[in-house]
């Protein structure tokens, strides 16, 4: 199997065609390529700014689409679709795309940022306030959460506390507030409406653990547990620049905290892109869909993206552990044949080292190949002008702070000026194995 | 004339009777005093958590007000009512506070957080956009200023900037962006509603240098100028933990920028209490009362609040501006005397130092004495927690980042449960001069 350090040499010519350049004549490089016989791999797909922007659909999309299918639209590959977004139902985002791409997509080909949260079990039983947009009580319950509060309902029931808009004011307790049951966990799905309500409420559960009509002697510490899905600071929409995602709620969140009481927030989970619980999760996906089609054990998972510091971090961050898997699961094997050779000579004078009985004997997907595309968040000329240019900013950039990060994990293994670039490219880079 | 320091010796019973014991016989506090003969101070008044929480009048602040005013409610003082609010014309919140305390407050006596704007003359002429709640264009073309656009407005004519919700979404851009005239400043009235619209298309307008139908090759550094008003981190309203205020806003609103591009925002002016700006203007307002009422020069202004990071921290910065105003003024006069004295004696030895010729004569207010009252934000119990409490942050606290905190100044020089014994204590204080 080529590494990603091998592909430059094998492919050299095509791979630097296919790489984006930026002056060469773009039409030569749209090729007509098809599946490889036999594929070993699986697809991930961010959605907004590599597949749509917005509503719209980015015209390249389609027709990369096409190659993925058979006549009756069925899906020839595992195809996943890992969006950040978590203010929908599975099926109705499964729906979206279907239309959009014309193709078939099933809901469970859809990981939406807040889908690893059915695992979460010790959660479930608690109390929870939710925050986002569309129908999260429900989305909350699916996932296995069974006593639920939205910031709407919890500012009905104690009137006093959401005083921003002068228009909204209630100026009189609620009789009962003493009676509502403390909340125990927060779980913020999504970028709200009125983030001063859901900065507010937010504030005075963890103010108060739980219980926001009483005045706290101290500030709790640790506070209450955090579930947060989706950082993404932002977002590509059909406005030139990109817009504010729910990272910058979330940034505005811990801001406000530390203002308050010194002190950081701290989540207990932080789910979503590039958070590595994800791709666990599109990769187990992406396995069920191979024995479903009948094809053999995928080994690489390529995952095309348009957001350097969500989809590429994420993915080059999975692949790192893959490789740390396949490193042992290695050594296990060599450990495991010098033993045997050991037991066949019957001597037993070679030491066999540990190697971690813990690492399977199948080793599932072996690598992460990121490929960033230039339709969504990131422009190619902000490299042309790195010291002018202040997005690319010298501290943690547009990561979530809880992720430290290393700058070479938000280089691609390759790039591409488009969707439909990119799969031609790894049709081509598989065919040669 | 008493010092601040000479008072706990020339009063000592009095006034430490008169501050906060919070294990004493509280009604045997509450005397009845009158105004002084020939008074020669004013009082300034924070309003809430002085004089109300929320819309709710504090029972003690009628009581205070019924011994400043004759029978007709026209106050026999000079009384100047200094907020941050800054959400209302001058004239509706002294209708408010007409009714509030049953007393005839008039429009020239209420000082909002906005109201030194009128001296931002260079300004005037450029195109604003203005944030905050209620009439805001209307407060800003009354300040002066000529061509206002407000953010719902910015939003319809940029349909495709706020995306945060869902249902507000708009896909398609407006024919006429391009020909909508470049914003040059910004102005921040008070807190808004849906601060997720406020602060998308705040950094908009900031990062494309007024233009937010173009996508920038750089952000402008310098960014435009930004004045803001009204810096609190919270107020006292009904609840019993203080609610969110504009210096809130102003903390995401920094945060969000440090977090795209690196920088630090800048403010070109931040009014409001404890700016400086904001004492002088409402020094000013008291000696034109003072001149009104026929009563002699101003010495002594009394600044009463409940925010010692606003209120108490404001007051005493401005009476160090007085102190060093007063020290130069007795310096210059010294030196006019030993000049003139040189004259006399006919000999030219002397050398008179320069002490600047543009200390005026006339000294005007020479004081600026501040009390807390226990109505409010400030609450006693929080000091013998200090430990434990994270509400006393060890950085810079709940003051804005751009005032570096010195905790001496927080002190106030006074403290008193309520308005009403801290009206009496000034009385007392006053009849001993």
């Amino acid at each position: 199997m080529a590494t990603r350090t091998q592909f430059p040499r094998l492919l050299q010519d095509g791979v630097r065609l296919l790489r984006c350049e930026r002056n060469s004549n773009r039409n030569s490089r749209r090729f007509n390529h098809h599946i490889p016989q036999d594929p070993r791999f699986g697809l991930l797909f961010d959605i907004d700014g590599v597949l749509t922007r917005g509503r719209t659909p980015i015209p390249a999309a389609k027709h990369a689409f096409s190659k993925l299918v058979d006549s009756q639209g069925r899906f020839k590959l595992p195809v996943v679709f890992v969006t950040n977004a978590g203010n929908t139902l599975r099926q109705n985002k499964a729906r979206q795309l279907s239309e959009l791409l014309e193709v078939q997509v099933d809901p469970e080909q859809v990981v939406l940022s807040h889908s690893p949260l059915k695992m979460f079990r010790q959660f479930h039983d608690k109390h929870v306030l939710v925050s986002g947009q569309g129908p999260i009580i429900e989305i909350a319950k699916n996932l296995g959460f069974t006593k639920v509060t939205d910031v709407d309902t919890l500012r009905n029931r104690f009137p006093l506390l959401d005083m921003v808009d002068h228009k909204r004011r209630k100026h009189a307790p609620c009789a009962f507030e003493q009676y509502f049951p403390r909340i125990e966990a927060v779980v913020l799905f999504g970028e709200p409406v009125r983030w001063e309500t859901n900065l507010q409420l937010i504030l005075d559960v963890l103010l108060t653990d739980g219980r926001p009509c009483y005045l706290p002697k101290e500030v709790p510490d640790p506070h209450m547990p955090i579930l947060a899905c989706n950082m993404d600071l932002m977002w590509m929409a059909e406005a030139p620049m990109p817009r504010f995602g729910h990272g910058m709620f979330l940034q505005c969140l811990e801001s406000v905290y530390n203002k308050i009481t010194g002190k950081e927030l701290k989540y207990t989970g932080l789910i979503g892109k590039p958070s590595d619980i994800t791709y666990h999760h599109a990769e187990h996906v992406v396995e069920t869909q191979a024995q479903q089609l009948g094809l053999k054990q995928v080994r690489t998972i390529y995952a095309i993206g348009d957001n350097p510091e969500a989809d590429i971090y994420g993915a080059n961050l999975f692949n790192k552990y893959l490789q740390k898997k396949v490193a042992k699961a290695r050594a296990k094997k060599a450990a495991q044949k010098a033993m045997r050779q050991v037991e066949l000579e019957g001597t037993v004078t070679a030491v066999v080292e540990e190697v971690g009985e813990d690492v399977p004997d199948v080793l599932g997907c072996e690598a992460c190949e990121s490929i960033l595309v230039h339709t969504g968040v990131y422009r190619p000329n902000m490299e042309e002008t790195q010291e002018r240019n202040a997005y690319r900013a010298n501290h943690n950039g547009h990561v979530h702070r809880d992720f430290k990060l290393d700058p070479e994990l938000k280089k691609p293994a390759y790039e591409a000026e488009d969707v439909d670039v990119a799969i031609d490219m790894i049709f081509k880079v598989e065919s040669a194995h």
